[in-house]
């Protein structure tokens, strides 16, 4: 009888004690404090001045003023957020405990995927809670990067600071002429000269670019095309006042700019940097990104679900306050079987990203492949159909900037596309799925 | 044997000869040559210049200039078209005939619903084309209320300029401080006073509002609370420079300014005018509103079947140039099947507004009450979903500015809300399939 | 500029004024009385007997006894509807007509694919009525494929008797052994042999082998195997008397035996014909059977049109008729909202049916393929979910035999595998739809 | 700040340390072990001679012999297992501690809901499994009425021959006569006359009523109309053999009878039975109800999560092996994105019903109704989902008795009925989500 290692069922894992011993979904006592600090913090400090703030940078978008200098509130905010050790909390367990100590103000290790999960949740609730714990995207993974393969030197110069949120980074990877979909296909080079390369190619998507504090990027290009096929591309620091490094224009996503940090569109034109800034040395790119964009996709769903969950609580709560035809808008047709669904599709949601961030943790990237790349087809389109549901209950409010709805839409809507798109994880589940399946009469 | 009147079957039709004697979809010759030019003249005229015009509006944006006014090739465009005779199409027949004769270049009659249906499928191809050919809402909805219901005097102020496209108008109906999804919740007030209606409230969601020309609104409120349910309300036309009324801000639908009309918040405060403003009367709005949107739900169906099959069209486009993982993006995983089920859910829904045109020809607005309202309900989720693949088969760059895409979806989601929610018309469609069943144990 | 004449806009058709001057979805006077008068023989005599009928017939198969002949009251109906002219209704114009005035009573020509569509909408309400009135399949196609195709002499034998409903056929294509939705498959063969033919393969899903009358089947082989792909097979008159010939089993369609006709699993064991009996001669069958499958796919769409709109009206009298929570059903959550998509789903469905009939009659079986893919790949959903939605509001009974519902339900979903399963279909959509777009970068 | 103690995230959990503290789905080292037998008793025990004798079940059907005997290997199959110690696992703990020793042979307590999941998934793979088992509904609902409410005679009487699997019971509470959806809508009456109470009504969907050993009903009918809502009706235990008891007929649900326990529609006419036999005295039904279905619809859910699994492998089995086109069915179109789809729907359901279960052993029935509820509406219709997937990709043989599907999709669809349709648990979820809302302007 053929054994299928590869599927899911809890009897499989049954069938091997040492996995199963801790499928406990619960945050540790650390972490569940961290939640709720975080919560609290967000719910008091944050959610009170953060329409005043995204009102104001539109304001300044609206009169054509510079709306990419982050409101002066926000480093006050992050400030008090790490006095109170709510900093940093991404660092990963095990290779970041020596800066969490530093660097958080929390004084421990770094938190497993598993607990980061309720911390980041919470996170999620707020378009910028992330910038004020400093725990968004793309910093987050740079930081990672740096962490596991940044020199000395290097760490001292980017991470420390990005660390402090005294600078910000971007990641250069999407590229706007080819199916980015497909890493291979990427046209940017980085070619070796001596003990030098040089960068070309033309970016986009760049997150953290609009940012003016963004110093730093992480580029990927082609390196050597007789390498195999995935030992072909490097990843390279490069710092944004090189030479040659022009930030084009940023690009709206679904209408949103998505200021501080923004998208950009970054073109590299003959960028000459010391060869020591190819991260872990030339051809690794991909292996690198691999282990970046694993934790990565698994925060994007976590905050998802926190995003998901606030944005059914502004849906519950219009809803049962607007009246019309004589009732609350919540019981007006299939409003409330609309509302339950919303409720079962997050907590199942949630639920799933727990196990893939427990799968994370237990077996690591190679072995949390489909998990991971099953909540990355999934939640960000729960998300999506949570808060087009939560806009529709809004009605025409739900469309404007009155509510945080359209940024929520946009955001999510993008996490469709972001980190490889929806299609690509179903492929990564199903080729998963039918490995123990020898197929008849040809390949794919 | 209960007999269902109600019910939709073809044979229902069958037994009334005369209604089915000529539910015939084709477009007559003139219509068919009509959406022949305008098609023509958008593939040849606009479009070549559309993406120029939008950018141009978008830097002046970004800039922090004046957006608003109109790209000056807009009004060349016009000044062609109606050179041509493609101006004022939407004219209905039977009533804007001397109209159609005078204002239009195209010396005939106005067009049936079902003929203009395939007119303004044309014109929803591009953003812009309503504007160009005198056919975009909410100005055809106001120039048809000012033709059934104006005086000469009326119409000679405000009709013929805006018939001219000298001068836009907007439509204040809308109120952000209730859920106007219930007309009778609207808190707006248009008091009679003597000779004179005094007009307070704030609107919202008045498209027009922002356009440099828009000098007339039509606004609904409340005159007669004693009065019958649907007699409490009065259309008064009300000129945007009346003292009193102030355009408070332009709203972004999920992210778009649409300019150059765009959506306003417009506060009435103390807005005297005479009583001849009512349009029909005081009391009559609810009639008016009915006549008015009946119509106007059935051109924003047109121009969505029109708005799809364009990004269908780009789906295609863009998903067989592009290649991924060594196959045309259209081949991988289940992506031809997604193109196949958007071909069916518009050819489906096409020949659906083309069947409630011809109702609304057939049976007119009170008898095509139910088919007005199933495509309301059904076009703009179709139109939506469709826009959703085009952008996923594009890639990031769908959610950006590079692609009428993102501006697509914003327009067809809001129709999702405008002229009445998906759920409002769900019940009228409801009230009817279930109207010839008594039903037991009470009320709804 | 590319032409695309693949897309089925209304432009594309107005280009071309002679295939829209009669789109006209309207039946003809003559059909509108024959869909008038099927449906009053339906509703008069049909109804009020059927379900006697069906559970007699599940009361012979609970008792062990004979389910298969065909209730007596069934000659009666059907000599009652010949009597009324109202038999052989399928007979397509051009092809049939002397048939239609011989064996038809209704003395006139055979019906255009849109004339029959109002009247086979009607059949499809009742489980029997097809039956009743000569116009089951695969009776009907078998008969097409003899009048298309028979000599003489096998129109004597066996059209005539098939006409008269004297004998049933059946039809034995799909196959046991592989996956039958790519014909070139199958395994079973034609051997020419001198002036025989001897047949040998396994088939299933032979509709009408449990019929006491099926006396002949239509039978597709391999011939030869070197000729061009679709020249290989023919298509084999095969009398079910004849030495080798055995109905192995009858099979359960989701429980249903569907008596009278029931699907057969038919054995040919080197069954040896004379070579007259290849229609039309060896190779031939690809070209039958896309003649035979076209409108006969056509015809089962028109039926489920029928059967969802009867299923909708069960769905509305029950859910109107019982009550809880103090409420009719029809009024609970969202159950206005289902009926009400329901309504539009089924009215988008019946035109996109007319469409498709009306481009068979138009334009042919070669130019309609993509329009009866398109039904074919989205009405038998369509009326699954319709279904299920009335079994859903009729509670348990809706699954039981106390309701023509289970049965409707294991139809629909057969016919979402039948003629080919729906992701077939959406494959030829998508063939069409994506013809004009040159592919980038290699093939499928 | 508004407090929402009924919201279910993370963090609400994490207020609350002890309820958090084993949030571990992992199953027990006995549960584990327990579900790894089960599933290898299944394997190498059921699986093989399956199929048998569930055709020998259909051929004794076909051929109109009494086919409710269950097959005599079942017995023998019953007997194994329960000497392997794999019998009435389902017994609860706490209250079955004493039955579990006697009559389980696995010597231990009962196990907790969340253990149970585990091991009923298992048993949710095949038809039969649960009767080997001792673990099939109705009858471990009636053997837990028993065990909580059972008087020593009635347990001696009944429950002890239950858990022996000597005999069979039915639950007598639907009616055909109105929607049972709502239970106070029942007709029935368990009328008190002195010592003795007498049963009038007629029931259906009563499981178990069609098996031969079908001795004991339990019996839901009004006692007193004057009590308060939940108080009205009482539960009684009803020999079958009492006079007055008459199985009028078996159902079926979709086609199939489900022998050998099947669905009975049981008519009750004066049956007088010594007053004792009222469960924990009149009024209580509800709340033995209440008690009884909780649990019961888990442990619906957990054999479903396997019925889906099982369904998922047939569908990698059979798309893998068989080939169209030129590829294994499953790499052709949108197959592999529905493939990994499915895979996605079943570990969030599997998640989703392990906290339930966890839930249920944590806070009791009363704290646990939202989750009881949301698996109940999600896991039935996800199930049938992938089940018809599956039949979709084995073709014609998915829909025939060839393969378990059509039996799946029918027990399946069932579930969306019974013990409360998906409506009313969309409803009860709804309720536990908006009760911190105060609703404006007026009720539901």
């Amino acid at each position: 009888m053929r054994t299928r290692d590869g599927d899911l069922t809890l009897l499989s894992i049954a069938q091997q004690p040492s996995r199963v011993k801790d499928m406990d979904f619960a945050p540790s006592p650390r972490a569940a404090d961290l939640a709720q600090r975080v919560r609290a913090f967000i719910d008091t400090e944050i959610e009170p001045v953060e329409p005043a703030m995204l009102a104001d940078v539109a304001a300044r978008r609206a009169r054509g003023e510079d709306a990419w200098p982050p409101p002066a509130a926000l480093a006050d905010l992050a400030a008090k957020a790490r006095a109170q050790g709510l900093w940093n909390l991404f660092l990963p367990a095990g290779h970041g405990d020596a800066f969490a100590q530093r660097f958080g103000t929390d004084g421990g290790t770094g938190l497993s995927n598993l607990d980061y999960a309720s911390v980041a949740e919470q996170m999620g609730r707020s378009a910028l809670a992330p910038l004020v714990f400093n725990c968004n995207a793309p910093d987050t993974g740079n930081m990672e990067v740096l962490l596991k393969y940044g020199t000395p030197e290097q760490q001292e110069q980017w991470l420390h600071p990005l660390l402090d949120g005294r600078i910000r980074s971007t990641f250069l990877m999407t590229e706007p002429g080819v199916a980015s979909s497909d890493a291979t296909n990427m046209q940017a080079t980085a070619t070796l000269d001596g003990d030098e390369v040089v960068l070309d190619g033309r970016k986009w998507w760049s997150t953290g670019a609009g940012h003016p504090d963004c110093r730093i990027g992480v580029f990927m290009g082609l390196t050597d095309p007789s390498a195999h096929r995935h030992r072909q591309h490097s990843m390279v620091l490069v710092p944004l006042d090189a030479p040659g490094v022009t930030v084009e224009r940023m690009l709206t996503a679904l209408g949103q700019y998505d200021e501080p940090l923004g998208h950009g569109q970054v073109n590299l034109d003959a960028v000459r940097l010391p060869a020591s800034n190819i991260l872990a040395g030339p051809g690794r790119a991909f292996e690198i990104a691999q282990g970046r964009l694993g934790p990565g996709r698994v925060h994007h769903c976590m905050r998802l679900i926190g995003l998901a969950e606030k944005s059914l609580e502004l849906a519950c709560e219009r809803s049962t306050q607007r009246v019309a035809f004589g009732k609350p808008i919540a019981n007006l047709g299939g409003n409330r079987e609309r509302l339950a669904r919303a409720r079962i599709a997050i907590n199942q949601a949630r639920l799933h990203v727990l196990h893939a961030a427990w799968k994370l943790d237990t077996v690591g990237i190679e072995g949390a492949q489909s998990e991971v790349s099953e909540i990355k087809a999934a939640v960000p389109q729960m998300a999506c159909d949570v808060i087009d549901l939560a806009i529709q209950l809004h009605g025409g409010g739900g469309m404007s900037e009155d509510f945080p709805l359209a940024a929520a839409y946009a955001g999510a809507r993008s996490l469709r596309l972001a980190d490889g798109p929806d299609e690509v994880h179903l492929g990564v589940v199903a080729r998963h799925l039918l490995r123990p399946y020898a197929t008849a009469g040809g390949s794919r």
